[in-house]
């Protein structure tokens, strides 16, 4: 898989410049665009089950990029305009996953943390 | 902002091998966890005003850049399993982005594409 | 199953009120926390299998009330704010969802109207 | 406001059952379904103020207004399959929403309860 995220969130930056668009961009417009498009992905799979979503058409499979492309944009764009690194941000919430579900507990469960 | 796209899908994705945590990760339950994600996100700005929202403590700003974290790993993870290049399906998007959008007809509107 | 919607659409008005809330409650704040508690609510379904969900736990059956209440209660008061007719909505979203969606045509069928 | 959920409740089961969807109601879909719901309704205002928000044109109202039918029409039905009695539920989350937020320590405050 590629994607530099620092490039990304230049090219993000520079296109919602270009508009003036900073203006409707505060985070928490960003936080409930971001959570739109989470809906629209979601939308493709609510009908399917579990087997069928894992093998989609290709045009589906096309639509659902996209899907994932707009979260994408808006996480970098909003964790942009909060000067938070997302980069690092997924590294330390992989470690500290990594203490809350330990292997011997965790394995095959998909319990929550708090109730293993 | 640092960040690799492809070392955090492997770093995912050895977590969850681990954890044999691969009979849960259909697309379907992960598109529906990263849309519960986003509502978490959502929630640390749903009663701020626009304002507020830019200026938000240093504890909260951890609050908000762990969810950050938890969108971000699940998309990967989504993508991984449906075998989507997330870096290029964002690359993409916004090329489709600034056609929907010419910079002289939406500078300064939040208005949507399709009533440009 | 109970319930008018009139009555209560008055005690949430009545609550929100006494708490001085209204000030927090516009029509943008109070779909974002709509879209939060159903968040809330797809959470507890997120990684059960479509059987699973159908033979959920006392316990769990009442937290997922609870989640659904939640959501009721900022419809209702969005309504309310929005100066909409909660059941005359539904009415006529009911009445326009059978023309969409002729009993010949999406019998046994998940296909969306605009693809049916 | 006019609404009696009882009664909408019966109609929507008709609904589904002249169809043959209730093979995808399950509670799982019906909650997913639900969210995608609220998404689309907060897209309405995501790039809005909350002034504009207060007050929406008319097209825009009817528009908010079939989202708002759509998250009631999943919520009965969703609390209809898991044998919930909705109206119940609401009247209980408000007594419990009362204990947790007293008028004397919640007044113009949008704190929640566990930082209040």
């Amino acid at each position: 898989m590629s994607g530099d995220i620092e490039s990304l969130r230049s090219k993000v930056r520079a296109f919602a410049e270009e508009r003036e668009w900073d203006q409707f961009h505060s985070p928490k417009n960003l936080a409930a665009a971001l959570s739109v498009e989470a809906g629209e992905l979601l939308e493709h799979f609510q009908w399917l089950t579990e087997d069928e979503s894992t093998s989609l058409s290709d045009e589906k499979r096309q639509q659902v990029a996209e899907e994932l492309a707009d979260v994408l944009l808006y996480l970098i764009r909003l964790a942009d305009k909060l000067g938070l690194d997302l980069g690092q941000a997924a590294d330390r919430k992989l470690l500290k996953n990594a203490e809350k579900y330990p292997v011997e507990k965790s394995k095959g469960k998909s319990t929550k943390y708090n109730e293993l």
